[in-house]
């Protein structure tokens, strides 16, 4: 078992080496880099989707899709006109900061502003792997219940903010808005939280006007 | 890279080897272990709930809880006075064939029908790790989009069983259930599919015909 753990350390080292490279060569170019972190099916892609509508004329974007397999979320992506790399993991779990090191070449870096990266969609390995971003956002629905923060920690700890998107399905739901906030402050207490639609574009001015401030 | 291959690749053989005394510890007790996998949040605690107030009085059942950390799932179960055990990864991100080895004594596999294991939520990890089950059932919900056996097939192609939860949700969201049937189709054809809310009961019924007859 102390053999595993050992192997799991280096790993974690050498990914936190490269991180440190990819944050520094995206801080001379001043481009700010977004790890997007969620279940699978949270709404991630429509969240960038609606990202890329609002800012896009703002912001030069640039995107970076982690998805074991398939294009899918890319293509739907495609409308923007923004550069959009895949990169498909074959089986692998969650985005490590070699993948993305070995990417970042594919972007005009002095052409862009902000890079956002859809992590596989994920509650547990993704947050373990640092990729070299400024900050992560944890994105979790209505739908998979108000208990997510207490049952996965780390994430909510790593995060610097959070959206609880598919507010739009809470009438149908038994999600209690109050325990969820208050099992998140045990965790990552003054924590920016975004209740929104994605969908409806409920509740998105806030995280716009955030990601602005991030920028700056 | 082809180390940490090398790595992964005894770290699957030895999970393998356990699984399978497991599996024959359980066979020789004539006890049916359900591998249930599926996202944080899809159901797999209340699909627990109503097969156990539906089942309890025809089968003995026992239960795995899988859980990174707490005992929250577990606590809502305990009303239906059937021996539970949790395993806390502590931040791993899937049950081993290992961990259910080591709890396995604490059940009285004389006195046990079937024993359901709740795996960590999570569409990845588990599906790569045999528990020693004789199946494993695929839990999704409508909430989650219908595209999730295209981007994440291997689970989908181990399952001898998909559940599709919370159909009452389906007014309210995008999701297309024949783009999911067709998906599913193109990588487990023929592979059973019950469309559920395990919330309302609805759909359950044709699940609980189905285990009555996977136990016999």
């Amino acid at each position: 078992m102390s053999m595993e753990i050992k192997i799991m350390k280096n790993i974690l080292d050498r990914n936190q080496n490269k991180a440190d490279e990819v944050r520094k060569s995206l801080a001379e170019k001043n481009v700010l880099m977004v790890n997007i972190i969620s279940s699978p099916g949270a709404g991630k892609t429509t969240l960038l989707e609606q990202t890329c509508r609002e800012l896009s004329g703002e912001y030069r974007i640039g995107i970076i899709e982690g998805d074991i397999t398939t294009d899918r979320d890319a293509r739907r992506l495609q409308k923007y006109d923004i550069p959009i790399v895949v990169i498909n993991t074959e089986g692998g779990c969650h985005l490590d900061s070699h993948s993305i090191s070995k990417v970042l070449g594919s972007f005009d870096l002095d052409n862009l502003d902000i890079l956002f990266v859809e992590n596989v969609g994920n509650l547990v390995c993704p947050s373990q792997f640092e990729l070299g971003e400024n900050f992560k956002l944890a994105l979790v629905s209505t739908a998979e219940g108000d208990d997510k923060p207490a049952k996965y920690p780390m994430l909510f700890r790593e995060a610097r903010a959070v959206m609880l998107n598919k507010i739009d399905l809470l009438p149908y739901t038994n999600f209690n808005l109050d325990a969820f906030r208050s099992d998140l402050a045990n965790i990552n207490p003054r924590i920016p939280l975004f209740p929104a639609s994605c969908t409806t574009g409920d509740g998105l001015a806030e995280w716009f006007r955030w990601i602005r401030i991030q920028t700056i």
